[in-house]
């Protein structure tokens, strides 16, 4: 445990602290070097205690986890300091998407045995950065072994006041479907890594190298948590590719929406790719890993939402508008056709 | 997630339900099946969010987290059902022993390909009924793909009044050192599962199994927190052995105890292996598992604590004393001597 060691008694002699007369064993002094340093928050107890406390303020705690799994969420060579962001990151993106501000965190870190100091340290260095970075300091955690691949578990806190948290549900026909940010750059910086025709066709370095950073270590759109909150009648983060997740938010607020695909928007080095014809737009928008807002609004409200966005420093686009029914959402390319999605996936990197 | 869908970028195509025209995927239909049933608190949103809500009543929220691990913290023919619970209780007996009243628990799973729904309903069903007996709701998480061991992180949430959560910190000269239930026995389960002389030694059937249960699923003493809030100067559950979590506790307060090894709470069974001299009483107490309450609590609260606990159906022993000093703490014999616990270990089985 962060918050203190507990027992492995299916795995070796664990007497080590007994045999030693120290109450600090291996785990304890590794906790009190890397971890210790990031529990700035009184209720973290310096990760002497075996609990948290979150101070009440008439907020609703908003609660979300997200755990990544090397192979699975992230690449078994992405360096640690990137997996600390990203693993921390992808929780602040649903706390945001929710309108609430960060309030900290907690951490389960199932560590291979090869993880030894050398990648502990630049993990929590990275760790300790995005949580000054973001006002959401470490509460308390649990590390574990594992002789599986290595995942990391996040629990994050954030505050709303009372009801007033965003949901997926709420979203009425005719209110405009905006999105934050750009789509699909994360899924064409996991092509180039896998290498391929991505990879091939993306020479330029700098466009490379922005690419694979948007899927290593997201941008949460912390900064727009209390503009959501002011202005958006449904929200969510996108992570599993924009045409799934608005598919989602329409199923739960039981309507469905019209996108117009020239309307999504695309970083330079994506519009770069698809103008050359290497891949579709509609295979960004299928792609994951954007942690970009998703929300919807009424019509009267976009030009606030749009300037207090702009004040945040944090691009919005329009990109549809919601309608009755209960169909499948509607892509319509820039001839007015609907785009078969279903035929075009992540799948064809 | 069990609150929504989430990225698997670097793995299989996940277009699916963009192909199916539906929002639920198989992720998906198995929450609804499966976790939707528990999530009964209004602040869970059916499951249908990004995240969960707990409301303000005033209370600090206490946060613990653990997570337990295939292979390391139960084994791997443990039962789904067996396991779904003691990834909750160890987490339930955190919060009791920080004083804290249950609130709800987000879930972490990290199912191996093999776990399908022969494994999955049984977990989903245990976990349910566990989550109704402790009045701890599920409030949402993840369910993440792992091809390494089944990993189960659960963080639960309590409620205090202000300021009363009670810390390791806290105990001083002159207390008295209690302990709820008895010690040793999950360590002896452990044991007889693995083989070996407690195996051969432990022939009573009914003993062996209340041996083995009680590694399986720990008995979080939920009952008692607020009687620990209500008289412990200092208290933590013991999880990792007497001995060690003891040493731990003293430590954080900067005093040291004495122990009277004759008075550790043992259950018949483990008595009778002791008598026979199948294991040491030493043993026991480096063992772990045992998820009871350690605590201290000034001489004149002694006996309110001990009604206080039989009123809630719990056992406690009073087993030594907290003395000034930094030193590890002592456990005494009945003939006064002190055990070298340095050559003692759970490895003895």
């Amino acid at each position: 445990m962060l918050y203190s060691t507990r027992s492995r008694a299916s795995s070796a002699p664990k007497s080590s602290r007994v045999v030693s007369g120290k109450p600090a064993s291996g785990e304890d002094s590794l906790i009190a070097r890397y971890f210790r340093p990031l529990a700035t928050d009184p209720g973290a107890f310096r990760l002497d205690d075996d609990a948290a406390a979150l101070k009440p303020d008439g907020s609703d705690i908003v609660v979300t986890t997200d755990a990544i799994v090397e192979g699975v969420h992230f690449l078994s060579d992405d360096p640690p300091d990137t997996v600390a962001r990203k693993a921390l990151r992808v929780n602040l993106s649903d706390l945001a998407a929710k309108g609430a501000t960060p309030a900290g965190f907690v951490l389960t870190l199932a560590l291979r045995s090869a993880d030894d100091e050398t990648w502990l340290k630049p993990f929590a260095a990275a760790l300790g950065e995005d949580a000054v970075q973001f006002a959401c300091p470490l509460l308390g955690g649990d590390t574990v072994s594992t002789p599986g691949p290595l995942m990391v578990s996040v629990t994050a806190f954030g505050r709303v006041p009372p009801g007033k948290m965003i949901h997926r549900s709420g979203a009425k026909p005719g209110e405009r479907v905006m999105v934050t940010g750009t789509i699909g750059d994360a899924a064409l910086g996991l092509a180039i890594l896998r290498g391929g025709k991505v990879h091939a066709a993306a020479s330029d370095k700098a466009a490379r190298e922005a690419l694979i950073g948007r899927y290593r270590v997201p941008q949460p759109r912390v900064a727009m948590a209390e503009i959501v909150r002011d202005y958006a009648s449904a929200a969510m983060d996108v992570s599993d590719g924009l045409a799934g997740d608005l598919t989602k938010l329409c199923g739960v607020s039981g309507v469905s929406a019209v996108i117009d695909l020239v309307s999504i928007p695309l970083s330079g080095a994506a519009q770069d790719l698809v103008s050359r014809g290497v891949v579709g737009l509609e295979t960004l928008i299928a792609g994951g890993d954007d942690y970009e807002i998703l929300c919807t609004l009424s019509e009267d409200c976009v030009e606030a939402f749009a300037q207090a966005a702009q004040h945040a420093g944090v691009a919005v686009s329009s990109i549809g508008t919601m309608v009755a029914g209960s169909a499948v959402p509607k892509f319509i390319d820039g001839q007015g056709r609907e785009i078969a999605l279903e035929y075009r996936s992540y799948s064809h990197f």
